[in-house]
C-alpha cells in the first residue's frame, strides 16, 4: 500500500552500485543539458533565469519519491513555459514581485490539481486531449515561441502570447534593432545549431571515441553560454546596449510561499488546469513511450501524484510549473538512468551549478538564452500533423486544425479548449448520425454482411437491419427515422430484424425511441426482432416494458433469427 | 420546392368544405380554451395580460403558412414563459416599456436563430437535449411556476425565477396576506380543479351530450374569469387591496419592431437560444407524437422555419416568445383539426377576443390568473421519472438529477445547461471505460460470445478479445492497457484477434494506440489479428501503416479468423 504511493520503497531497497554507477553518469549529463535549458526557459515564461534553476532543484527530488518512470526528467519545459507567461502576465507585469507570485501560485494550483486527480484516479481526464490536438498544440505553441523570441535575438521588444500580437509589436519595433545583439544572437544561434548538426561527425572525424563525442556535443550549449558571457565582458557589450540578464540573487532559494489571494486562485484556476493537463499528457506519453523500450510500467495516476508533488515542489522552492520534459528525458534514458535516482542526482547537480553560476550570471547576454530556446523547440514544430490527419480522417483534421489556428491567433488556453471542444463536438455529431447496414447472409457461412459490400443472401419480408452506434439521445430520433423510412418504403416487410452487434449501450432516450420503433411497427402490422444483444445492453432491456411487449423474439445470433423467421409456416411457400 | 417551405401550398390545393368544417370546430374550442391561458401565460412571464393574447394571433397564422403538423397549436406557453422572465428580468424592472421590448427581442431573436436552424438543417441540435433532462426541465420548472403562483393567490410579492428566492420572497412576505385576494385565489383553485376533475362526470349524470358537455369543461376557465369578474366590480375588490389586471390598451396590436440595440442581442442571445432548442423540442414530440396516430409525417427542419416564422410574427406583432403547446394541440387534435388552417382560424377567434375582451379586463383579478397557472402547471410535475431513471441506469439518473437540482436551485437556464453538460459528459466518460469481453465460439453454431456469459470453446493460445465501443481519443490508452495486461497476464498466447463488431469508428488517436499495440505484442512475440471489421472502418484502415504491418491477417469473420488459426501446424500438435 505504501509502496503504490512511494515508489520509492520499492525501488530504493533494490539499489545497488550499479545502478548508482549508472545514474551518477546520467545525472552529469542531463545537468549540463538542463542548465541552459532552465535558465532560457525561465525567461522565456517572463521570469528571471535563477527561477529556471531553482524549478530544476526540488521538484527533480520529489519526483524522484513519488515517480514510477525510471528515465522521466522533470523541469521546466518551453510549452509550459509559454503557458506560464501567458497565463502570469494577465495579473501582473514582467519582472513584478506579484509576477514572480503569481507563477509560484500557479505552481501550486497545478500541483494540488495534479495531486487530487491522482488521488481520485481521475487520470482518465487527459485520455480527452487527443494526439491530433496535443500534437497540434505543441506545434504552434512551438512557433509562437520561436516568434517571440526574434525579439531576444534582435534586441528589440516582443510583446505578446499569440501570433498576431507578436508580429505587430516586431514589425513596429524594427526601426531600433541592436547590432551588437544581432550579431551575439546570430552567432549563438550558429553555434548551436552547428553542435546539434555537425558536431558529432566531426568530432568522429577527429577519432574522438564515441561516449566523450557525446557528453561533448550535449555540453555544446554550455561553452556557447560561458563564450558569449565572455564576449559580454571583453566588449562591454553591456554598455553598448545589449541585454544582459543583470545581477541575480546568489546562492539557493528560500522555501518560501508567497501571500496567496482568493482573486489570485480565482484568476489562475483555469490556467493551471489546463497547465496540469498538458503537462500531464506530454509527461506520461514520455514516461509510457520510454517504459515501454524496457518492458516496464508506468501507473497513471501515480504519475499524477508524483508530478503533483514535484508542482508543489517548485512552488515551495520558488520555481514556476514544471513538468516531464521530452528531449531530456531521452537524454536521460540514453545515457542509462536505471532509477529516478538519477533525476535527485541532477537535482545535487543543479543546486551546486545554482552556487557557482549565479554570480556570473549577470554578463549573460539574454539573445543566447532565446537562440537556445529557438533551436530547442524548432523540433515541437510539426505542420505534418495536418496533412496526416487530413488523409485520415476530416473530423481529426477539425481538431487539428482548430488547435493550431486557435492556439496562434487566440492563444495557448483558448487553443487547447478549442481543440477539445472541437475534438468532442465531432464525435458527439458523428455518433448522431450513425452508419447502418441492411445485412444479408455471407453464403456458405453464418456470417451477416452489408448487402451494398457484400454478395449476400435475403429472405423477401425480412430486413435485417444493423445499425452501427450505441443507441443514445443523440442518434435517438435518427434510429426512429431510419426504421419508419426503411419499412415504409418496403410495403412488403412483415418482420425488422434489428442486429444489435454494434449498439454497446441504449440510454433511457434511446429506449423511449424503440418503444415508439415498437409502437409504430406493431400499427403498420410488422413485427420487430432483436438478434446478437450484448449481455450488458440485454441486462438494461429486461424488465422493460419495450421488451416485455415485443412483437418478435430475441434472438442469439442473426443467424439462428434468420432460420427461425425462414421456417416459419407463413413463409414456406414464399420464393426464398 | 415551393411546397418544402410553404406546406400551405400543399395542403392548400385539397382544403375542402369537410376539412373547412372541422377546422372551424377545432379552432372555437381552442380559442375558447387559450383566452385564459393567454392571460394568464403573459402574466407569467412579467408582462400585461394582454401581450398574452397578442402572441396568440400572428404567430398561429405563420405555423399555418409553415407548418407541417395539422394538429400543432402553437402560442404562449407555461416553460417558456418563465424562461422569458428570467431573461428579461436580468435586463429591465417588470412593467416598463423597456421590458415589453425586450421580450419582443427575445422573440425576434429566437424567431431568427430557429429559422436559421431550419435552413441550414440544424434540426439536430435539438437532439443533444434528452428524453430525461427535457422531463426533469419541465418537472422542475412546473415547480416553480407553481410556487412563483402562490405570491398571485395570497396577494402578496413573490420575487425569482429560482426556488431559494422565491421561497425566501414569499416567507419574508407572508404577514402582507390579502384576505379578499386569498379568497379569490381559493374560490378560483376550487371551481378549476372542479371543473377539471369533476364537472365532466357530473354533466354526464345530468343527461348532457358528450359533445356539449367537453366544450363546457373546455370553456370552464372562461367562466371562472367573468365570475371573478363580477365579483371584483360587485364587491369593488380593487378598492380593497386586491391586484387587479387594470387598464391595458384596447384593440389589436399595431406592428411595429422596437429599437434594438447591440447590448440587449448580447445579453438576450443565450437565453434566446435556449428558448429556441427548448420550445422546438417540446414542439416536436408533441407533433410528431399527434402526426404518428394520423400516420402523419413531421418534417423537423420544415418545423424549426415554422416555428420561427410564429416566433418572429409574435415579436412584429408585440407579443413574446411562442412554441407548440401540449394540453392546446391534443384538444385541438381531439376537436378534429384536419389542417394547420385551423390555427389561422383560431388566431381570427382570439383576435376577436381582443377587441371584444380588452375594455373589461381591467376588473380581472389577477389571483384568478394565478390560479390558471397553478392548474395548468401542475400535470407538468412528473417525479416519477427520477424513479424510472434510476432503475434503468445511473447515467440516466444524474442527467435528470442535475437538470431538476440546477433547474430549482439555479434556474431554467443553468438547469438546463447543466442536464445537457452532465449527460453528455456521462456518454463521454462510459465510451471512455469500454466493457470489453473475451469470448468463444457458442457450441453448434458460428457465433462468438463472452466466456463469462455463455459455455463456449475457446482455443488454447488464441486470445479473442471483443471490445464494445467504437476506439477513440478517450479510450485509445485503455484499449492499449487491456490487451497489455490480457496479453501479459498469459504467457501462453500467440495470437491475439480483435473481433471488431462493435467497433463503429477509430479516429487518429485510436489508430495511434493500435499501432502501439501492434509494436508490443510484436515485442512479445504475439502476432494480432482483426476479425468482423466494418466497411467504413477498413476503408480508412487500408493504406495506414498499422495494418501494412499487421504481424496477423484480417478475416471477414471470427469464425474464419479461428478456422484458419486452428488449421496452422504448429497448432495442429496441441491439445484441441
Amino acid at each position: 500500500m505504501l509502496k503504490t504511493y512511494f515508489p520509492i520503497l520499492d525501488w530504493g531497497r533494490r539499489y545497488d552500485r550499479q545502478a548508482f554507477g549508472s545514474d551518477l553518469i546520467a545525472a552529469l549529463i542531463v545537468t549540463i543539458m538542463l542548465i541552459p535549458q532552465s535558465l532560457a526557459y525561465a525567461l522565456l515564461a517572463g521570469l528571471p533565469p535563477e527561477v529556471g534553476l531553482y524549478a530544476s532543484i526540488l521538484p527533480l527530488i520529489a519526483y524522484a519519491i513519488f515517480g514510477t518512470s525510471s528515465a522521466l526528467a522533470v523541469g521546466p519545459v518551453a510549452v509550459v513555459s509559454l503557458m506560464t507567461a501567458a497565463a502570469v502576465g494577465r495579473l501582473a507585469a514582467e519582472g513584478t514581485a506579484d509576477y514572480a507570485s503569481a507563477a509560484i501560485v500557479l505552481a501550486l494550483l497545478s500541483g494540488g490539481m495534479l495531486a487530487l486527480m491522482g488521488l481520485f484516479r481521475l487520470g482518465f481526464i487527459a485520455n480527452f486531449l487527443s494526439h491530433p490536438v496535443i500534437s497540434g498544440f505543441i506545434t504552434a505553441s512551438g512557433l509562437i515561441i520561436a516568434t517571440s523570441q526574434i525579439g531576444g535575438l534582435l534586441g528589440i521588444k516582443a510583446d505578446g502570447h499569440a501570433l498576431p500580437d507578436l508580429v505587430t509589436s516586431i514589425l513596429s519595433n524594427l526601426g531600433h534593432i541592436n547590432l551588437y545583439t544581432l550579431a551575439i544572437g546570430a552567432l549563438s544561434l550558429g553555434l548551436l545549431l552547428w553542435i546539434r548538426l555537425d558536431l558529432k561527425n566531426w568530432l568522429d572525424r577527429f577519432g574522438v571515441a564515441k561516449g566523450v563525442a557525446k557528453i561533448v556535443v550535449r555540453a555544446g550549449p554550455v561553452f556557447v553560454i560561458a563564450l558569449t558571457m565572455t564576449l559580454s565582458v571583453v566588449f562591454d557589450l553591456g554598455g553598448k546596449g545589449v541585454a544582459l540578464v543583470g545581477d541575480v540573487p546568489q546562492g539557493l532559494p528560500i522555501l518560501a510561499i508567497p501571500g496567496i489571494s482568493l482573486d489570485m486562485i480565482e484568476a489562475l484556476a483555469l490556467p493551471a488546469l489546463i497547465i496540469s493537463i498538458v503537462g500531464f499528457v506530454e509527461s506520461i506519453s514520455v514516461a509510457q513511450t520510454l517504459a515501454a523500450k524496457r518492458r516496464e510500467r508506468i501507473e497513471p495516476n501515480q504519475e499524477l501524484i508524483a508530478l503533483g508533488a514535484s508542482n508543489l515542489a517548485a512552488g515551495i522552492g520558488g520555481g514556476y510549473p514544471v513538468t516531464g520534459g521530452f528531449a531530456r528525458s531521452v537524454v536521460n534514458f540514453d545515457a542509462g538512468a536505471a532509477t529516478p535516482a538519477a533525476g535527485a542526482f541532477t537535482a545535487i547537480g543543479i543546486a551546486g551549478a545554482t552556487l557557482l553560476l549565479t554570480p556570473f550570471l549577470a554578463v549573460l547576454p539574454k539573445a543566447t538564452l532565446s537562440a537556445t530556446i529557438v533551436i530547442a523547440v524548432l523540433t515541437l514544430v510539426d505542420f505534418g500533423m495536418l496533412k496526416r490527419a487530413w488523409a485520415y480522417s476530416r473530423a481529426d483534421f477539425a481538431a487539428v486544425a482548430a488547435t493550431i489556428a486557435g492556439t496562434l491567433l487566440l492563444g495557448v488556453e483558448v487553443g487547447i479548449l478549442l481543440g477539445v471542444g472541437t475534438s468532442i463536438l465531432v464525435f458527439l455529431y458523428r455518433s448522431s448520425k450513425p452508419h447502418a447496414a441492411i445485412v444479408g447472409k455471407v453464403p456458405g457461412t453464418e456470417h451477416y454482411r452489408n448487402v451494398k459490400r457484400h454478395a449476400v443472401e435475403t429472405v423477401p419480408g425480412v430486413l435485417s437491419i444493423r445499425v452501427d452506434e450505441s443507441l443514445y439521445f443523440a442518434n435517438a430520433r435518427y434510429l426512429e427515422d431510419l426504421i419508419y423510412n426503411q419499412v415504409a418504403s418496403n410495403p412488403e416487410v412483415t418482420d425488422v430484424v434489428l442486429m444489435c452487434s454494434a449498439i454497446n449501450a441504449v440510454d433511457m432516450s434511446a429506449l423511449e425511441s424503440l418503444e415508439a420503433i415498437r409502437v409504430q411497427l406493431g400499427d403498420m402490422g410488422v413485427r420487430l426482432h432483436l438478434s446478437e444483444v450484448k449481455g450488458p445492453v440485454m441486462d438494461r432491456l429486461v424488465g422493460t416494458e419495450f421488451l416485455e411487449h415485443l412483437s418478435g423474439r430475441v434472438y442469439l445470433s442473426q443467424h439462428q433469427a434468420m432460420q427461425a423467421l425462414v421456417a416459419e409456416p407463413s413463409r414456406q411457400h414464399e420464393p426464398a
